[in-house]
């Protein structure tokens, strides 16, 4: 099978040129840049005036934090002209631990997004927490077997690292013996530390906030990861490193991204067209998001247009909107006109499937588990900031007798942390203010990074309906006078739906606006705060399923004040 | 242990930066630049106003070119600043197969020079030749298991990948499949048949010798080798590449490097002095000759001043003359104020050593096995060309009654190559003009590619004496009157010597000063010429053990012409 596509502007990310010419691809290969005659091959795309340029890659994201399956998510960023991924199946492997890795390789074999696999390093993210699994070095190795398999995943446990940790080491030690990259995640690490850190052999980082953080790493030999997600956005702060001499160590990636934005806004093409809006060149941040990510990961046969490279390529209307027209991959058409063609999803083992989709083992819940005994007057109770991850501490008097200590005026409601995983009847319980909620009860099973049962609400009954559905289901529920009146299904480990992207977003949306109905105000996106309500490493206040946990002094914390 | 760098130039790269800093090294790598206290180190080295820069690499050569063992190099290049080298055992391995592979990696184990191998991919180079050994890829495959092999050297049989050959493309994959690298060897080959030879997966090309050549090939994906060798000079032609876009993709060899150019002139610090005397950046320059060679060939602890890297590093007096002072390698200073410490040879198995030591398998060969029988009127004469690898073809008229055809005056000599590997009694005999050889007779075993025995005499006498001497030692020799007058045995192989590259300068210098005793004349080099007289694959008329070859037609050819 030959196809050829006729007189493009071909994008060379070798050269920085632009090369009026054909691109030619036999049986999913590029064999050749050049001029070729029609009557050679079996199909000719005549491409004039437009631009043939290497698929994009996304050299780090998490898939989970789409909440599609891997095939779902295909659909959405091959037509933002995303042609690989280095996914970090980091948040379903807090979940089913090794089973989660096994699914999302399954999940994503064979699809026409490349989905690479970076194991996830930190599983548990913090002892604090109660998650699903513990993935030691041992329990990582077998999978660099796996040729998709290319490294291990951002290596947030810095303290392990400059600790000596032996098991972090073992970790790290693992990924290099077998040729594999090893991904840092180390926000405002600097001087000797990060030495210390980078010595071990961790050679890039995604969490750069500033130029002067990004200059040290590159200095100090990491490849930078420009982040643009859809929380943290570094792109602007980082422009300059699209000039020389620091664009070729870079390279461009998400890390967490929404559905909506993929169909809104886009994926690295959206970070591309940032940039290019910001005065760069178009050309500089193509090659970011093609040649350097494949560099970065020494993936040798994709990235590039010229002979011996994969024919995964993009036709683009122009350089300025980028915008994508048509994407080839292995030299497959799979979107057209933008247009994304039919992808059916790979066939995974059932009794994996099985495991995924019944991830979560709890006894049924009832209201009165979630009674606070009145032990004192005063209670800590966290603060919810809106739009942000960080929480305060309160010191509050606490009205018992009305209600068990809820305050719906004073928007004092109950929070819950359920453990999920293993049947612990774990539940941590307490107080939280800044959420708005009037009436009946939220709960979700996003809540980072060990992906417990969050529920807030206004009374006892409608917590319990509300748990116990998430328990069922997975993923957010809104409950009123002990109905479900809204929600938003995640059955794969409670993270992730079967559903299109499309039909996701809407029943987001709706979950979205009846929580307004509810009484919760614009601005403030209670699943957002319930996401992070849980991960005792952000301060300063979180609820674990053991109960609360200072963030600040690293050390728990119990819920009643005495005097 | 524990070594701090204090207060050097650090040459950075990553970002073209030169950084006012420390450089700490402990256990053998770099782990940190930047402000170190002394007291926390074993030992101090004040560098003040001195940079410090990453050890050069030399992305190919031949050992053999040097003619010394692999310790006697590095005692010539870790003063240039040359801290690794890939080198190609390609010439050993065309006398002694496997075992000159394997000679090669035992004679270079643990050196404080780093000897990374390429596989040598075209043994014998033409199917004309009487090699020592045919190298098929099941010969090559098992060497892959060794840590410092990296790939396959320069595929010369472009014919071979263009037409598919079975086990030219298995030996191509076989090194991909293993992640190693694949260099090319494609002089002026271009167009569609250049973009089928890469897209069998040739990702490198040293050959390129104008800059349009360079430009296609670095589009197409390659790396550019800029070559700065002995015989083959690249570098000033390809200037432009050291400016952007073309600088990252390249990087610097020599090839072929005779031993006094190491003394004379250096080695890849001779490139990078050359590139800054005309006009380019020492940091450019040094940025090819460190990170990018590794880059090129996966080598991911080598080339660069930072947290994880091997510390192979140099202290340079300043960028413009390049001028080395010390070499460290993995943090051992090796090179002291410009001075080599002592090297001690690796041990090498003795029935290996034996073998690489004995490798000529022939009979004694008597003045008559010289003997020419007179069968026509008129023979076809090579005729030498001083300073050029191509010869021209002469038809002219043999005085056999007088001398066997051997005419001093006219500069008619007798020719033979003698096939030394096999014992198979071959000789190719012929006339050879040009060399200006007035008395007694020259041998060689230094012919590529096969390094058959090579002969050139004004008597049958000389010409066996000095045959003999050659089947005994190797090397080059002078005979006249029946008595060696001058030589420099090459034992190894008959490639290289054990000695000193000192020594063997002097004995190089020796035999080409009695050349020119015996009437050679300046300007003219006959044991260049003769290391090429027998290679079939330049033009125009060529002499292997089994006659004559006319390279234009591809095709044996008659020595005696028939009217």
């Amino acid at each position: 099978m030959k196809t050829i596509l006729k007189n493009g502007n071909v994008i060379n990310v070798f050269t920085d040129e632009i090369q009026r010419a054909d691109v030619c691809i036999e049986d999913g290969k590029i064999i050749g840049v050049g001029a070729y005659a029609d009557e050679t091959a079996d199909v000719v795309e005549d491409v004039t005036g437009k631009y043939i340029c290497p698929g994009f890659i996304d050299g780090h994201i998490h898939i989970e934090s789409t909440m599609l399956t891997p095939t779902e998510l295909a659909k959405l960023c091959l037509p933002c002209g995303t042609t690989s991924i280095v996914a970090d199946p980091h948040e379903i492997a807090n979940v089913c631990g090794t089973d989660g890795i096994e699914y999302m390789l399954q999940a994503s074999k064979d699809l026409p997004l490349r989905v690479y696999i970076a194991l996830p390093s930190c599983v548990p993210a913090t002892p604090f927490d109660e998650s699903g699994a513990t993935l030691t070095a041992d329990l990582l190795r077998p999978f660099y077997q796996e040729e998709r398999v290319i490294g291990l995943a951002e290596m947030m446990n810095y303290p392990g690292v400059l600790f000596g940790d032996k098991d972090v080491l073992q970790k790290i030690n693992d990924a290099k013996e077998r040729g594999k990259s090893v991904d840092g995640h180390a926000p405002l690490l600097s001087g000797k530390e990060l030495d210390t850190y980078i010595a071990t052999g961790i050679q890039s980082d995604h969490e750069c906030s500033t130029l002067a953080e990004a200059k040290e790493k590159l200095q100090k030999g990491q490849w930078i990861m420009i982040r643009e997600g859809t929380a943290a956005k570094n792109l602007y702060d980082l422009l300059p490193l699209f000039d020389e001499p620091y664009s070729r160590r870079c390279l461009l990636v998400t890390d967490d991204r929404h559905p909506a934005d993929f169909v809104n806004e886009g994926h690295i093409d959206n970070a591309i067209r940032l940039a290019v809006k910001l005065g760069k060149s178009p050309l500089t941040a193509i090659r970011m998001a093609t040649i350097q990510a494949a560099q970065c990961f020494g993936l040798s046969r994709v990235g590039a247009i010229a002979p011996s490279y994969t024919a995964d390529l993009l036709v683009l209307d122009d350089l300025q909107t980028v915008s994508v027209r048509d994407v080839y991959v292995a030299g497959v058409k799979v979107v057209e006109n933008k247009r994304v063609q039919t992808i059916s999803a790979p066939q995974i083992e059932r009794d994996l499937l099985e495991k995924v989709r019944h991830s979560f083992h709890t006894q049924t819940l009832l209201p009165s588990s979630f009674y606070i005994p009145p032990k004192a007057e005063k209670c800590r109770v966290i603060e919810a900031v809106a739009g942000q991850l960080v929480t305060n501490e309160k010191i509050e008097s606490v009205v018992w007798e009305q209600n068990n200590g809820i305050d719906i005026e004073r928007d004092t409601l109950k929070l819950a942390v359920i453990e999920r995983h293993k049947g612990m009847g774990h539940i941590g319980l307490g107080y939280i203010r800044g959420i708005g909620l009037k009436k009946g009860a939220i709960a979700s099973s996003v809540s980072h990074d060990s992906h417990n049962v969050i529920v807030i609400g206004t009374n006892d009954e409608d917590m319990s309906v509300a748990a116990n559905r998430i328990c069922a289901v997975g993923g957010n529920v809104v409950v009123q006078d002990g109905e479900i009146i809204a929600e938003m299904p995640l059955q794969i480990a409670g993270l992730m739906s079967e559903q299109s992207g499309e039909k996701l977003a809407q029943a987001n949306e709706q979950v979205r606006n009846t929580v307004r109905r509810l009484g919760v105000k614009e601005g403030i996106e209670p699943f957002m705060n319930m996401a992070f309500v849980s991960l005792p490493v952000i301060p300063s206040l979180k609820m674990t399923t053991q109960g609360l946990v200072d963030v600040t002094k690293f050390q728990r914390v119990p819920l009643y004040v005495e005097e």
